[in-house]
Parts: structure tokens; C-alpha cells; sequence
């Protein structure tokens, strides 16, 4: 590590305005999993058919841009408590944003495979593994020796950040859950609304940490 | 909402950095849907037609980056107010982006199926929501007990704003009406050229509220 | 024209940053026109053979990098006498960088088209209007009684400025009466390396403004 | 060279921020290469198939990813040294990032054709680009006569940054000289890996260079 690893603020905003690229370009290259198919089309209600029949298409779509968004915001609040970077900090960031990246990929299989639990598997893990970054670094920053970090001092505030990183993965995962038992009829609308379950409990973890999130 | 919240202005700065990456890249992702066909070209004649053929794409290549300069310049004049930010601007700046992000799709299904009204209709609800949210974020900033804007005191001001908003889907608007009537000859021509309806209605937008907007 | 239009430096980089991010997005999107054809290739020899035949594609790209990389590079010093903006100033802008997101397109055409006319047309009026943009933006903000630049009160170097703009455009205009004579041969190997005369021509103004441009 | 060229940091940080640009867009254009065959799937069991079958396009793009991941450390660490740039120094990180662009593409040729060697030397070629073109700019910025850079007095501490450039090659370079003698059975499985020899070339760089590396 360099001596001059404190030049200051500049170095850091660097970081952030690399992953908040990164995440703009992910965000961003979603849409191209929106495509019309090659059919020949010549009037309105083959061009209707064609526009409805890329509904599900559209679903993994807002559904990845709701996810990368969640992790954005929790990414733009990280960053709102960090003073100072290491290597490592910078691996654990760009170890992250690899999982941000991959989302385009997972999200254009499950809405491809929409109707395949191993798609959606694919997808969850994805969401998983985001999650976990997310956590690590969440965690890394608060640790007090390394002094990376300030206006975390108070333990529970952490605790809440944390646990909020998980929302997603166990949403989804109740969907995986359910999936495991049958894959048609109402099972398989349950799954494909699992990802509401993050709304409810995020506003459950708000309220039991009431304290600190403000 | 975290007490460091306005750590200030970095936070800030972040969110309208992040905000013209995602512009940038659905501007210049507009540029893929200029395809080459893979017609198997040998002469300067047989290539002549091909880009010749590709004059749709182009124009509506041309409108959409107008479109989204147009909501560019406004996203940038409306964070000039911005002194603050909270959770839900945070979610509302991202659901006009995800318009932004749609872009480049609807553009493109217009683009193929130019003559086709159902493509037409797809592209004008995109502007549509484009306004809309636009219109939310300006309204919702302009709120005095949320202390998020600096400079929007006077309530002539944020209408102005809020009804520039409007002048693109208006104009298209016009167009739709038309082309409810019919589809070719002289109400289709009207139909395309409606676009054009925006620089007369803010030139009589910026008359009438000439007060306010020097 | 709103009264908080110099809010501050804050605004005026922001058009740099987004600018900046679509250079860079069109850049990135040239490598997109390297692609290798769906042939089916089982040995080493193939491959060669296949890389080989994407030169005339490589060499498109690597033009199209120096040219972006020569406008970026012009674009970068601009800025660097920009002091204020305007609405006009914001859309000479962003019709410039519209001929930056055309590159990625004009730049295929010519990588596969590499032996007819039109395709090098197509290419060299998208470098000229590049040259245009750029030469009626430092045109504008030289305009003393708009007060949006410092440091360019010396009418010589706001000269050496608009007329490096053109170097571009003038080498390949020369390629392009070149071709009009012959496209094969020796008249065809001169037209592929007009462009190199920008090296010259570039030394020859400096040397000419030596005064100004230090 | 203009004489307003140490307007001071913000020209300084555009540098560096398009640069970051163009970083996070080559690195996300990445996963384009992870794609579904246009295979018609209809179980979870042919769909595992199609996944698993894009294994060695995985491979390539995390080795890209990580690639790329170093150098952007690298360019991170440089640019805290840089105080001043010249034309130059701009034309050095042009051509630095030319060769990050066409990582998206050499990444994709050895994703599809893992099993060719020359795929694997037009990668290696990129990555020996890549590390030249850093050690060029790292002896570039150290010259003391240039004023470019401050905390480089050391010898030792640019002798250090200079090494670590060649890791990455160094380490795939010994796996093109395995490659000479087979390309199948344990050769290829040591060619595959020898990436790894980043790691603990990097250790003993680290080591060696204890009193400068902090």
C-alpha cells in the first residue's frame, strides 16, 4: 500500500464514480434484452401479439432494474459512511460490481427460460451473491481498527444495514422455496411474486430498527 | 433515512453523476439500432439504397436523441434547484431514468415498424411517462416543507417548468390524434411531422411566462 | 433562460462529465464492430485466417479511436476556457457529440464496406461534421459578449483553434478527390492513407501559431 | 501546448474521470460475450446443458474481469501520483486504454476458441499491450523534469510500479511457452492456470520491494 494512499477525497470519489458507471451501464445494457424477434410483421395485431408476447421478457427487466437499484442505493449509502480505502476495500467493491454486471446476463436467461426453474435458480443465485458482497463490505467498513469508516460507531446501526442486504436474496428465495414443491398453477405465481416479499420487510426491519434508521 | 444523510454535496453530486451516465449511455445506445442489413452488397449503387433504406431508423435515430436532450436539459436544470435529497426522490429520480432506459426499445420497434401504428403508440407512451415522472420530480422537489430545492419559491416558476414537461408528448399527441383518422397520405405526413409541434409550444411557453423565465 | 443558470462550476462540469461519458461510450462501442464471423473454425489456421481477414475492420476502428481520441482531446481544451453556458451553448453540445455517437455506425460501414465509395463517404461527412460542430462551438464561445470563456481574448489562437478542427476533414477530403479518380491500385493505397496528413498538417499550424499555441 | 493548461484540478480529473468511463464500459461490455445459444430449450435438464456448455466462456470472463480489474488499480494508484499532464501524457492514456477496449473483444475470441492456441496468443498479446503501455506511462510520469507527479522520487518506488505492470504478461507468458510444447493432457491444464502466477509474483514483488511498498 502507498504512502499516498490519503491524496484525499479524489481518490475516493474516483471509486464511487467508477462503480456508479458501472452500475449505470448495467442498469442501461438490461434493455437489450428487450428484443423485437425477427418475425415478419405487417400489421397492427401481429405487432400487438409481438409486444405482448415479450411480456415476460419486460418482467425480468423491471425486476433486474428494481434490484440493481435497491443495491445502488444501498452502494450510495455505504459510500456516505466511508472515509478512507485500502486494496481491499477495492477488491470487496469490484468483486460486487462483478455480480452487478453479470445481472444483464441472468436476467436476459430467466426471461428467455421464464418457464424453467433452473433459469430462475440462475437468477436468484445472481441476486445471492450480490447480497453477499454487499454484506461483506457492510461489514468490512464498520470494522473500527481500520478506521475506513465514520458515524458507524453504534452497532445496531451496522446490525440494520446488513440485514437489509439479505431483503432480496430471501425474497427470492422464498419463490425458490416454493418452486421446489411444483413449478405450474398457483405455485408458480407465488414464486413469480416472491419478489414483492422485499417491500414488506424492509419495512418490517425499519420498524424494528426505529432506533437508527431514523 | 441515515442521520448523515447531507453529508453534502458529494451525496448529491453522485445521484446527478450516476443520473447522466444512464443518459449518456441510452444516447449513445440509440446508435445500435443503425443496422446494416446483411444483405450481400457489391456496388456503390446497391449500397446507396441500402443506407437510403435505413432512412426510418435514421429519423427516428434523430427524434429519440432530441427527446432525450430535450429531458437531459430539464434533469439538469431541475438539479440546479436541488439542495437535498431523500429516499423517495431518490426512487422517483430512478423511474424517470427507467424511462430513459426504454428508449433505445421503443425507439428502435418505431424505427422497424414505421408505418405501423401500434409502433407508434409504444414510442408516445414512452415519452408519456418520460413527462410524467419529470413532472412528478419537479412537483415533488418544489414541495416547501421538504426543504429539497433552493430558488423555487415562486409557484409561476415551478408551473412553467412543470408544463415544459409536457410540450413532447403533447406534440406527439397531436400526432396520434391524427393517425386515429388514417394512416397514409397527408395525415401521415401530419403524424411525423408532429414532433416539430414542440419548438412553437415552448416558444409560447416561454412568452407567457415571460416573468419567470428571463 | 432560468436566473440560477450560474448556480457554478457544479453545472457547467456536469455537461463535461456527461459529455465525457458519451466520448467514452462511443469509443467502447467501436470494438463492438469487431466481430468474428459465424464461421466454423476447428484449427489454428482457420482462426489466423479469420483474424487476418478482419483487418480492414481493425483498421476502421483504430481511425475511429484517433479521430474520437483527436475531438475528445479538442473537446477537453475547450472546456478548459469555458467559464459560463447558455441553452444555445448546451445544444451546440449535444448536436456535436450526436456526430460522436454516429462514429460507432459510419465507422461499420466503412470497416465492411471497405472497398466501395459511398461506404468512405458516409464516413468522411460524419468526420466533417464533427469538424463543423467543434469549429461553430469555439466559434461561439469566443464571442466576447457572451462572456462564457476566459482566456481567449487573443483573436489568433481562437484561429488556431477553429482551423485544427478542420484537420481532419481536410486529409480525408483529400482521400475523397483522390478516389474519385481511381479506386484501385495506387490512387486506392493513397486514398487509405490520407488521413495520416493530419500528422503534418497539425505540425504545419503549430508551427504557423507558434505564437499562440506555445 | 496552451498556455491555460493548469487551469488547475478539474481538467486533471476530466482525464481521469473518462477514463474511469471508458474502464467501467469495456469491463461491462464483458458479459456481452456470455450468451444462450440460440438452441431451442424445453427441460431444466437442457437448459443446465446450455449453462454448463458456456463454462469456458465464463472462464475468459473473469479472467478479463480481473485483468482489467488490476490495471484499473494500477491507473487508480498512477493517477494519485499525477499533479500536471501535457499533450503527451493525454496521448499515452489514450493509447493505454485503446488496448482496455479491445479487451471485450480478444476476450470473446478466447472464449469461443479456448481450445486454439492462437487465440490464446491474441489475447496474451492484449494483455502485453496493457502492461506496456502502463509501464511506458509510469516511466513517463516519473520524469522528474516533467513536473508531472509528486511522492515519485523514490527510484525504488517507480522501479516497483514498473514491474508490477509485466505480472499479468509475465504470468500468461509462461503459459504460451507450456502451450509450445502441447496444447492437450496436463499442458493445457497448466496453460489454463498459469494466470494464477499473478498472485504470488505480486507477493514477491511486495517482499522485494518492503521499503517502498509500504
Amino acid at each position: 500500500m502507498s504512502k499516498h494512499i490519503d491524496k484525499g477525497a479524489f481518490q475516493l470519489e474516483r471509486i464511487v464514480f467508477f462503480s456508479d458507471a458501472v452500475f449505470a451501464i448495467a442498469i442501461t445494457l438490461l434493455v437489450l434484452e428487450l428484443k423485437i424477434p425477427d418475425v415478419h410483421v405487417r400489421s397492427n395485431e401481429e405487432l400487438n401479439q409481438v409486444i405482448l408476447s415479450a411480456f415476460p421478457h419486460f418482467f425480468s427487466f423491471v425486476l433486474s432494474f428494481v434490484v440493481i437499484g435497491i443495491y445502488w442505493v444501498s452502494h450510495h449509502r455505504l459510500f456516505n459512511y466511508v472515509i478512507a480505502y485500502n486494496q481491499r476495500l477495492l477488491w470487496l467493491n469490484l468483486f460486487f460490481l462483478f455480480f452487478i454486471i453479470c445481472m444483464p446476463f441472468s436476467s436476459e436467461v430467466y426471461g428467455i427460460y421464464a418457464g424453467l426453474s433452473s433459469a430462475f435458480y440462475l437468477y436468484v443465485s445472481n441476486i445471492f451473491m450480490l447480497a453477499f458482497f454487499n454484506f461483506l463490505t457492510w461489514r468490512y467498513i464498520a470494522k473500527k481498527s481500520l478506521h475506513l469508516s465514520q458515524g458507524l460507531e453504534n452497532p445496531r446501526l451496522v446490525l440494520y444495514y446488513q440485514l437489509r442486504a439479505w431483503t432480496a436474496p430471501i425474497s427470492f428465495g422464498v419463490g425458490v422455496i416454493i418452486s421446489l414443491f411444483s413449478n405450474t398453477g398457483l405455485p408458480a405465481l407465488l414464486t413469480g411474486l416472491s419478489p414483492l416479499l422485499i417491500f414488506p420487510l424492509m419495512f418490517l426491519l425499519r420498524q424494528r430498527f426505529k432506533d437508527v434508521a431514523g
